[in-house]
């Protein structure tokens, strides 16, 4: 095999074909075909690096003659960056968690970054698993429904490897966190049952840990007082289908059934209306309210036409990318906390205030 | 920060202070502490590698105390394996392909390999995608849901990538393949419906160009001959929730709606039944039965109770890394094509035929 007109561009010597042949093309073959310095060809593949327009020109024809495709890994072990974000998430059958992955795929993708994918066991003990992140050389390590203990945190910040957190609160000062308006967004909700008229209260929460679910159940029962007959009946769905079933069921089938359910996730709100709908016969919302958390598009659809507290996982994705940026360029900064703003959303599974509620952009939107 | 008793395990020199806290510790600090050669502490991390147990002993040891991790990336320029796998995937909505995810994230994981996530857009040319995986290295490329042109599968060849795609054929000589019993599902479902009284079909597929929706199809239709009144009824769904429902919509307004659909997934399927339900008021499946393929873990929720096809993606998954393994072992091998077995799963979502219908391990399964 020939190279294609080499001349034409310079009078640059030919590679002997046994180069080409025989192993991939290097950054030095199309240094060499280009006629300019291996520096050169390295800095028209870095982007932000200075080349002259002509230089570049010359390389990547070079480089497309040979078919050499820049090895980015190589390269990271002298600039330090390897454009790989490690991203441990569970509960994927939840698809708040599948946007947060498209959307922090694409976002990244944008910047030529890939996620380097760790699925764990919700609840489970992740360090181990954690731990093996930092035997791949990553840029950052983004937890989703994922959590480090303070040890694996310590390890993270000495590899100077920054660590965000998505939708768990941490007290740990070498994470960043990047959260929902949980508690406000409880108050809200409750606010929204009471000028609908409901009077027993009840809450499908996530697992007894789990530092949201009770920031939502603090907010919700703070602005219940005095308006909860009996107080809140909670009952814990383990972010999981049928757990939340179970919950439903728990909570539809008491001496005193709720006639309204504030679910911890869309996901376990999606179980709470089958249950109530399909095994116990009840009109949703005539019956029961039930409202959910995090807008996932199937929140949407007809069938579950879910009134819901919005936590957008693509401001939540840039939020976190902005916090990942700062971080790799003066690793020394102190970890951020920031929360993402959301409204609720209202559709047809709960009863509705004589007012208060506004259209905004072909939404319905509850406001005090 | 002084290192915690090196005199202990061998009087080995301590490393100035410096070293240790400046910089992050290398393979060269833990053979200086170990009192060994760089060459052992690399072996000593190499899987397979051999290395005598004592002086392994020593370098885990040293590792520890200096916080070391070995570099698998660094490495891999040594040994031409990263550890890391690309996923390219689209259509993250349907749990079938999440399925994939969890089980080749986990599969991998037991060989300590990752993957590097590919998140393309159903239909869309991948290759611009896909030219990005030849960026970072990896020791091989998995399509899921997605699908590389001839040029670029020539071009994975030439950098000795190999290519292993899950459920869609592929005539490209490069491109290894693992799919479900496609053709074979369409004749049983067939044969399950004529058995069970029917006589009029319909068969959401997924897209127009889709292989395998026409393998389904060819099979469905192969065995239908004779028993279809008016032939068969066909749409298309996308692949989409939203598609699969407009798709429902025409079959089922239409002047000869079908007593039987066959949807090309468990995800339209459950469009289809919401459709018919909620929609348009019908009972299945007294008016309509409804068969899907995949038997996502969603097809067994009482809500669905899916009649279905199973496509295990643990099967495909298995098969899938054993393909790349051999690949990678011996990069010349020519590509594979594997069909990986399944079985008509009988729920309630279809009618029964008086006979044929197998208990096995507490699965209703359809035998001719």
């Amino acid at each position: 095999m020939r190279l294609s007109g080499p001349a034409a561009w310079g009078g640059q010597t030919e590679l002997a074909d046994e180069t080409v042949l025989r192993r991939a093309p290097t950054e030095r073959d199309v240094a060499k075909l280009a006629g300019v310095s291996q520096s050169a060809v390295s800095r028209a593949f870095t982007p932000g690096a200075s080349v002259a327009k002509d230089t570049r020109g010359k390389v990547l024809k070079a480089a497309e003659a040979l078919g050499y495709k820049p090895n980015l890994l190589a390269r990271s072990l002298a600039t330090r960056r390897t454009n790989i974000v490690a991203l441990a998430i569970s509960n994927l059958e939840n698809p708040f968690y599948v946007q947060v992955v498209k959307e922090l795929s694409d976002r990244l993708h944008e910047t030529n970054r890939q996620i380097l994918l760790f699925i764990t066991q919700p609840g489970a003990d992740g360090d181990a698993m954690l731990e093996r992140v930092l035997s791949f050389k990553v840029d950052a390590l983004v937890l989703a429904a994922a959590t480090a203990s303070p040890a694996l945190a310590a390890e993270f910040h000495k590899s100077g490897v920054p660590i965000v957190q998505i939708n768990r609160p941490s007290g740990l000062s070498g994470i960043s966190t990047v959260c929902g308006e949980n508690e406000l967004a409880g108050e809200r909700i409750a606010s929204f049952l009471i000028a609908g008229g409901h009077r027993r209260f009840g809450y499908v929460s996530g697992t007894v840990e789990s530092s949201i679910g009770k920031a939502r159940l603090d907010g919700f029962s703070k602005r219940l007082k005095g308006h909860a007959e009996g107080g809140i009946q909670v009952a814990y769905g383990d972010y999981t289908f049928e757990g939340a079933a179970e919950a439903a069921r728990k909570l539809l089938t008491s001496a005193r059934p709720p006639d309204a359910i504030f679910c911890a996730s869309d996901y376990m709100a999606f179980a709470v209306l089958d249950v109530a709908r399909r095994e116990l016969g009840l009109d949703v919302p005539a019956d029961v309210s039930v409202v959910g958390f995090d807008d996932v598009p199937e929140a949407s659809h007809p069938k579950n036409n879910l009134t819901t507290y919005s936590q957008p996982a693509s401001a939540l994705v840039v939020e976190t990318i902005r916090i990942l940026d700062a971080m790799i360029e003066k690793p020394g900064r102190p970890a951020r906390r920031r929360e993402v703003h959301g409204d609720l959303i209202v559709r047809g599974s709960a009863r509705l205030p004589a007012r208060g509620i506004v259209t905004e952009d072909t939404q319905r939107i509850w406001r005090e």
